[in-house]
């Protein structure tokens, strides 16, 4: 007798929905059948009028542990996960002590399997030349770069801003066939344009945001040119970070009609605002769309990245002396996206290739995951495309930190299940999975599909 | 009576080489008239057999007045441009001291008018914000930017590493309406490439090389993407410097067809070896032709930039410490760019317009130069596209230093004469222009046409 049935849902298979049940025995889908047609299970699952996807796959999320768990740990970040349907995370390593070497990153690695209630996996930093081949042999999904160096959450010891340093960095990440995320950053640009404004005494969010995204965003652009250039330079799977609005998504749609092979990642502040990150001209976004149904733009990461509320407060003070923006959002970025969905702004396959097809390709798990297919992972986010909600409060916060900047905002297309391996974590927004449920999964070995 | 009459030549008229004769007085083109109509003369010029074609305008010499006369002056500097069939030229401020004041500037200039045998104009140097503006309504041509910080010739007071300084000289530059020409280099990378090589004691030529040209060439790609998008953020009418090879002329051509509008120069050594300068693969010197004749790049500058054989010798001790590369080029280029329209390389059209439209567009003086038309400066240079000389023998050096690297090459297609403003200042290789004959030449007021 099968572990579970999910009977009389509409399920992504293909491209396509198609009106199946779901039959999962030992954390896998073993038939995929005509409704009516599954067997008697231990357990069953009914989703009529609801839709199965592929679990989500969140390959940016800071859960802030080990260092700085008063703001969230592998426990409560990946509860607020499983309640936006994500299946599976990959979490950033500024932290303290970051990720630097073989020893920390099985540390880290051991703090997350006895919390997480569903799948991970890490991002590990490689500012340690002779440690990045040993962190990959021991599994880690990458290596992230933070080019930005500036107070936590930018620290020195997590940042590379040399460009030198960079090339190495990319040169040895490349051997070991991993990829490599970049926040992409032009630390002598961005420090320019903050002591100018300093001297004036314009320290407001608006001046952050006019410092960051002013004069075309050439904080950004001529970072991300500049790294596109040294990964293909050393074969180095790249993967740009935060694109949105016309001058990045410009940039890229250039580079990759030109030959350059590499992945872009947005967020949800690509197509809601959240003060003051992001462009916010209707025009950027309309290209951000544009960007992600023709594929400029790969794959989603939340960017989950809670701070205090009195961190917040501070920044209102002076904005370049604290954290700015970063907010819980792995709960809510599917409903976020499926209200797009609703909204016919973005097609339902798109987000399942960038909400969890290509992070599972990009990580390596692909097959086992980021799919519904016999032999998967039965790892499935149910949705009800109708349901609406508002986040804050019938769609609460989830992350330890308890507020968001969106609180209000009215989302209609909504997790009700979030299933890891045959195992209900979340069930119309009760999280029921356990600290440990989430296992640590490597790259799979042959994935004749990765993309670069 | 004219002044002069060039009689029995093939003229460049538009796009085409016409029979046609040429009639000159009070230093302009008063009249272009079939052969045998011109009036009788105070001087005839017989061009049977020969071409003529606009004065070459030369926007990329090192002349080396102030400060290193020993290398070259103005007039032992245009004495060579003279011999090469340049009637023009605009000279590079790494000077002691360099031009970035308007009173330095002036200095410059007023040099540059007692000895020079053609005309000029000179780059200055953007390091002083507060003096730009008033260095273009000075006339200048614009400005050069150094992005490498190395011993002589790029020493730190003459460079601009630092991005945010760069965007900062790049707005003050856009707002006088005159271009910037930059010398795209990642000095980050350059100081890492170079320290790994000295820790092994890797100093030869071939390590130059290799830490400028490895990787794909990133130490220079990666500075031309920054300073395209740099420019464009501010309007500043940019021209990227050494574009040669494959990695810079691909990413060249893509940015231009994304929309993106600078200028491109190339210089002799894109097809002729001048060691180590240069990426040397038969696929670099085709991608340097097809980049010419298609537009890609736009124009030549020869980067005449002498130095003495003792300080090359240096550069075979330590590459990193001397001076490297570096050579006579302005009387010479002419003939080795001809030699290639000869094999049937380049169009005789490229030529004209890499070699003196669009330098003439370029720096603002566009119709007066750069084009033979009723109206416009009598700057012709007069080449004999049978003749052969080499190098160095036959075809000597003109420049201070004496020598060139490419001694002993085989050119066909020679200026035989070179006139500015109706005068000869170069006949069959004999410079008969006196010390002063040069003019400044500021740019246009009104240049409609003028290129960005």
């Amino acid at each position: 007798m099968p572990d579970l049935v999910v009977r009389n849902g509409l399920v992504y298979l293909g491209c396509d929905l198609v009106a199946a049940d779901l039959v999962v025995s030992g954390g896998r889908v073993t038939g995929i059948v005509q409704r009516g047609e599954a067997p008697p299970s231990a357990q069953d699952l009914d989703a009529a009028g609801l839709v199965v996807l592929p679990g989500l796959i969140d390959q940016h999320v800071h859960f802030r542990e080990p260092g700085y768990e008063y703001k969230e740990d592998f426990y409560t970040g990946s509860r607020a996960a499983a309640a936006g349907g994500i299946t599976m995370y990959v979490d950033m390593p500024n932290l303290d002590p970051p990720p630097n070497t073989l020893e920390r990153f099985l540390a880290q690695n051991q703090l997350a399997a006895a919390k997480s209630v569903v799948d991970f996996n890490h991002w590990a930093m490689p500012t340690r030349l002779d440690e990045i081949a040993k962190i990959a042999q021991a599994g880690a999904a990458g290596f992230k770069v933070f080019m930005k160096s500036a107070h936590y959450p930018y620290g020195s010891e997590i940042s590379i801003t040399d460009h030198g340093q960079l090339l190495e960095a990319f040169r040895a990440i490349a051997a070991t066939g991993r990829p490599c995320l970049v926040h992409p950053h032009n630390q002598m640009l961005w420090e320019q344009r903050v002591a100018a404004r300093v001297a004036e005494g314009r320290v407001g969010l608006a001046d952050w945001a006019d410092a960051t995204y002013g004069d075309d965003d050439v904080v950004e652009t001529t970072a991300i040119a500049t790294i596109v250039l040294l990964a293909k330079a050393v074969g180095l799977r790249l993967c740009v970070l935060h694109v949105q609005g016309r001058p990045q998504v410009r940039l890229v749609r250039m580079l990759k009609a030109s030959g350059f092979r590499f992945l872009a990642e947005t967020n949800p502040w690509s197509i809601v605002h959240i003060d003051p990150i992001g462009l916010r001209d209707p025009e950027d976004l309309a290209e951000n769309f544009r960007a992600m149904n023709e594929g400029t733009v790969d794959l989603i990461g939340s960017d989950h990245a809670p701070h205090t509320l009195e961190e917040h407060e501070q920044c209102k003070v002076n904005a370049f002396e604290s954290v700015v923006a970063g907010y819980p959002l792995c709960e809510h970025w599917a409903a976020i996206f499926l209200t797009a969905v609703n909204q016919g702004k973005l097609s339902l396959r798109r987000f399942v290739e960038m909400g969890s097809t290509t992070p599972a390709r990009h990580i390596g798990v692909y097959p086992r995951k980021g799919v519904i297919r016999v032999g998967s992972d039965a790892d499935f986010v149910i949705v009800d495309m109708e349901r609406t909600a508002v986040l804050g409060e019938t769609y609460p916060v989830y992350s330890k930190i308890g507020f968001t900047p969106l609180h209000g905002l009215q989302v209609q297309g909504v997790p009700v299940y979030t299933i890891v391996r045959g195992q209900v974590v979340m069930d119309h927004g009760e999280v029921v999975g356990r600290p440990g449920t989430g296992q640590f999964v490597p790259p799979l070995r042959a994935d004749p599909e990765q993309e670069r």
